[in-house]
């Protein structure tokens, strides 16, 4: 059981959450490679993908972990719907939820949409990612396939490379890894790290040799070109000849460090085809793991 | 069993058919409170949902209705299909019923689309909003939630308060309460009442505050933003102020009436939030009695 | 079982294939005409419809086939999704497998995306249509549909009028009649048929009227309003007045040929309402053999 009744961020987790979280996704990885690949935890159960913002990979992804779990699934996005015609959220949700849906997986532009859902509903709810604020379960399954690749993550050095300022992946990643007990180094332009970064306890660190040289983990982040809309923002072209992982650099290193990265890869840009490609990345096993962890986060939610 | 194969209006069905479905939405009531929310009633049917014309709430009612009823759902909408590329009606609808599709609900902007398509196919047709004409299971689940807060709806005094004139919700309630007993008014300024009004035995009040004194229930229109293409549409601040339910109007009543809306509210328009959210309101219950009533009746047409 | 892993192209496909296909379509088509519809055969597979380019009739025909051999589906669509951030198509793919998803079912605009792929990656690939190359389901369920109706392809005389240039459909029906042993014609202006149509080894016929009189079957083709971005492009109206189908010129032949569509029909276009509706039309029999044929190649590839 989880010391929690909803996902918000990893920040409410315990350190023992997250080892119960790990320790069922090891069962359900197992499920995934079966060839029945089904269990029947929660076919009495029925979860709303609710989505403001658009979204692929996690989408399928939650949507596949429930349907392995035998759960109902509806999906509503936010394109075409009441959202549009001036209804609130908590109406939104309300409605959804007096439908008879047991547990709620959001997505949201707004920071700390959920945690403000979670203070007036009953249902469990699921952060997928509220603006530039948490996406627990891409910092858990991030984690989960360290900890699958390097046995454990406690005493190890990850980095994370990219733009910290915007992105919740980083933030979520930051914490869990702490509460892991690894050692936490975020590199990029300074226009790219947030004010609020020593308060985090992380160290930083603008280049992108030293930071690899530091590391065991190198996490390397998306470019996203749709949320360019600060000033100071790097060129693609710039970012790339500065920040941009490739094979020269990992070449370098007189060890060999573990690459991920969320995707969707921008290839050439924050990572080069032969690096992202290479044997060192566990970038597709970690979308494998997503699936399993989200089955774990659904399925201890829902308190079985 | 009903009457009629197909529910295309309130218009075509007897009194005795109204209360089937409500008995057997008491029924299902009771499955989607249970802790396992399904039935294996229609296992062996597969229902299409097609929708012309945008929608969230309903759909998701109808989805959610048929997958607890363990049909197989297929969903086909209008934007980017075989429609805009000029097919017609018909041959969108045969061309998913060779698909051995037993049942369609179905959302059009066309009045009378259901009805034309009725005369064609085989195949049971479920109307689920035909333009300005009907909503027949909307009308269907406000019937049926005056009768849970009230007891019965025979002898009951309901108003309908807003844009009569554009409203299938209002024309379907107006056929359902008439038939099961209650008298009917309607409530709003002369541009949004129809010219019709006098011939179908509805009484006409202007004036909210005297239409809220005579009833026993106020059923609060949206007012559709999107809708208003007319002339002498009143501006939302204007009609707020004249016919918008309010604390102090309610307040001003010497007895406690019933306050139903079909939603997406639109909070300090049509309706204040102190209204909306207390004990009178029955807004959240009528969102979950459309799941029970929808089961109800495509478990009756499918004839079990 | 098929001599492939895929199914790419009808190009690829021996006889064999095609007759097994049929055989398997046949036992499919009678499970889809019971009252229960569904079989459990796929049950412990995973299939993703990724669909780069909008259908509505080919995903709907799909996604039935899916559900009705128990398989787990998923969806995606380009629209909203990585694709626009830059992905890759292998990279889009590559995540979708890594979620063990089990066959790929994929239209894209590119023509070779799908064999690109199957180069790739490991999972079996269906292509539902890969630009103007090919569409070799819809040929499939054509030459079924033809040996449902007059016993045997072989041997037929089958012609394929309209906009051949752009069609995938006549490219992939051209590959199975010919290996079925039909004679194929084509029929159409001169600037809708292509400069290697001589290398195909069928016949070219200008004249509509002596076409029809020469065939047993006269497959019509959609002109594709969206597809008139080649100059020389007839009008619709020129279209129709050569080239459209109509009463007179059916009854004009001295014998009852069979009339498909592949659909959406422009009626009065390529085909008028008489004829599309007479009892010598077989295309409502297309649209519910797609899905026999669908879950035969479906069941056939996964090794079943």
């Amino acid at each position: 059981m989880l010391s929690t009744r909803h996902l918000l961020g990893i920040k409410d987790l315990t350190e023992k959450d997250i080892h119960t979280i790990f320790e069922t996704a090891d069962s359900f990885k197992e499920v995934i490679n079966r060839p029945i690949k089904k269990v029947p935890s929660l076919r009495d159960v029925t979860i709303a993908n609710v989505f403001f913002e658009n979204s692929t990979r996690t989408k399928l992804s939650f949507e596949l972990a429930e349907k392995r779990l035998s759960a109902d699934v509806i999906n509503f996005s936010a394109s075409g719907s009441s959202v549009k015609k001036g209804e609130t959220l908590l109406d939104t949700v309300n409605n959804i939820l007096s439908m008879k849906v047991d547990m709620i997986v959001m997505r949201h532009s707004f920071p700390g949409a959920p945690h403000f859902l979670s203070k007036h509903i009953n249902a469990n709810i699921v952060n997928a990612g509220d603006g530039t604020h948490e996406h627990p379960t891409q910092a858990l399954l991030d984690t989960f396939s360290i900890r699958e690749r390097l046995g454990d993550v406690a005493g190890k050095k990850v980095v994370i490379v990219g733009d910290i300022l915007h992105s919740r992946v980083a933030l979520s990643n930051i914490f869990a890894l702490q509460k892991l007990g690894a050692e936490v180094m975020v590199c990029g332009p300074n226009t790219l790290i947030p004010k609020y970064i020593d308060q985090l306890g992380v160290k930083v660190e603008n280049d992108i040799r030293k930071a690899l040289k530091w590391c065991d983990v190198a996490n390397i982040l998306r470019i996203q070109m749709e949320r360019q809309l600060v000033k100071n923002f790097p060129s693609t072209r710039e970012y790339s000849m500065y920040y941009g992982v490739n094979k020269e650099l990992i070449d370098s290193l007189d060890k060999e460090i573990v690459i991920m990265h969320p995707g969707p890869i921008n290839r050439g840009v924050e990572i080069t085809t032969d690096v992202a490609d290479s044997e060192q990345a566990i970038i597709l096993d970690q979308v494998e793991n997503g699936v399993a962890v989200r089955m774990a986060v659904l399925y201890l939610l829902a308190g079985r």
